[in-house]
């Protein structure tokens, strides 16, 4: 079996259990879950989950169709091959003493990132953008100490009209 | 019972199942969970989960101490009351024919949105911020016509050293 990466976007009733329902029926079939981000959609009573999850293509879409038979699910697409724009977002508590702060600042500037809080001993840091933008910005502040971080998963949007 | 939002922050083992886990444990002693977001930390064997959840504070202290003593389950704060900052992240397609694009790109400024991408009939923006600055550029948005829109939820970080 031909294991790749496919991004996966599902609309789903906004009802408690949808979610773990969701993931179950992947994680049944074999496929490994990479990442998983819900939140609102453009329907207040649907909920849009994206999945990154690992797995042959014949099996994914086998996958997708039980998926759709689920009551709680509108829509499941997999946009591996479409022209997506894909996004996160990082909160990362970096140490930055005084002697510290200015490479800090000169480091969030490069990378379009925002200050958010600066301590006595410690600046919050907030950057959103590609997945590889996140990792890059994260690694190279590590140099300093990062005492926290938070991410969010992928959210992903098919383009259109071109 | 007294009902307000919780926004807890757990770390967790990065293993299957954990988030519902999570989340179970939480629907059967009664609380709603608003928002959950799952996404990685500072330690890469440890997945992060950020929920509002809507509960009495004594309540919240109890499920508090039972997910803690789950196996999988590092450590859980309720920093409700604690000074942080909290972040979201949102696509929004939004309807942008020729001649109501360059209003679109004007609110986008205003906000600090950016454009992902732009096609005959729609453009792409990507906003991060506080949840009440993005439900206002989203409501602003939607005199254009969204077709479609994908949120994360939030994550939190506590602020130290003042």
């Amino acid at each position: 079996m031909r294991r790749e990466l496919h991004t996966i976007i599902a609309l789903v009733e906004n009802k408690p259990g949808v979610l773990n329902r969701v993931a179950s029926l992947f994680r049944r079939r074999g496929f490994n879950i990479e990442e998983i981000t819900v939140g609102d959609s453009e329907n207040p009573n649907l909920a849009r989950i994206t999945l990154v999850v690992g797995g042959g293509p014949q099996e994914l879409e086998q996958v997708r169709k039980q998926l759709e038979k689920l009551v709680e699910v509108v829509k499941v697409s997999d946009v591996t091959s479409d022209k997506i724009v894909a996004q996160e977002l990082a909160l990362i508590k970096v140490k930055a003493p005084s002697g510290a702060r200015s490479e800090i600042v000169h480091l969030a500037q490069i990378f379009g990132a925002e200050i958010l809080h600066v301590g006595s001993e410690t600046m919050i840091l907030k950057l959103a953008g590609e997945e590889e933008k996140l990792d890059t910005f994260i690694k190279l502040l590590r140099s300093f100490g990062i005492k926290e971080l938070a991410r969010t998963g992928k959210i992903a949007m098919v383009c259109e009209g071109e």
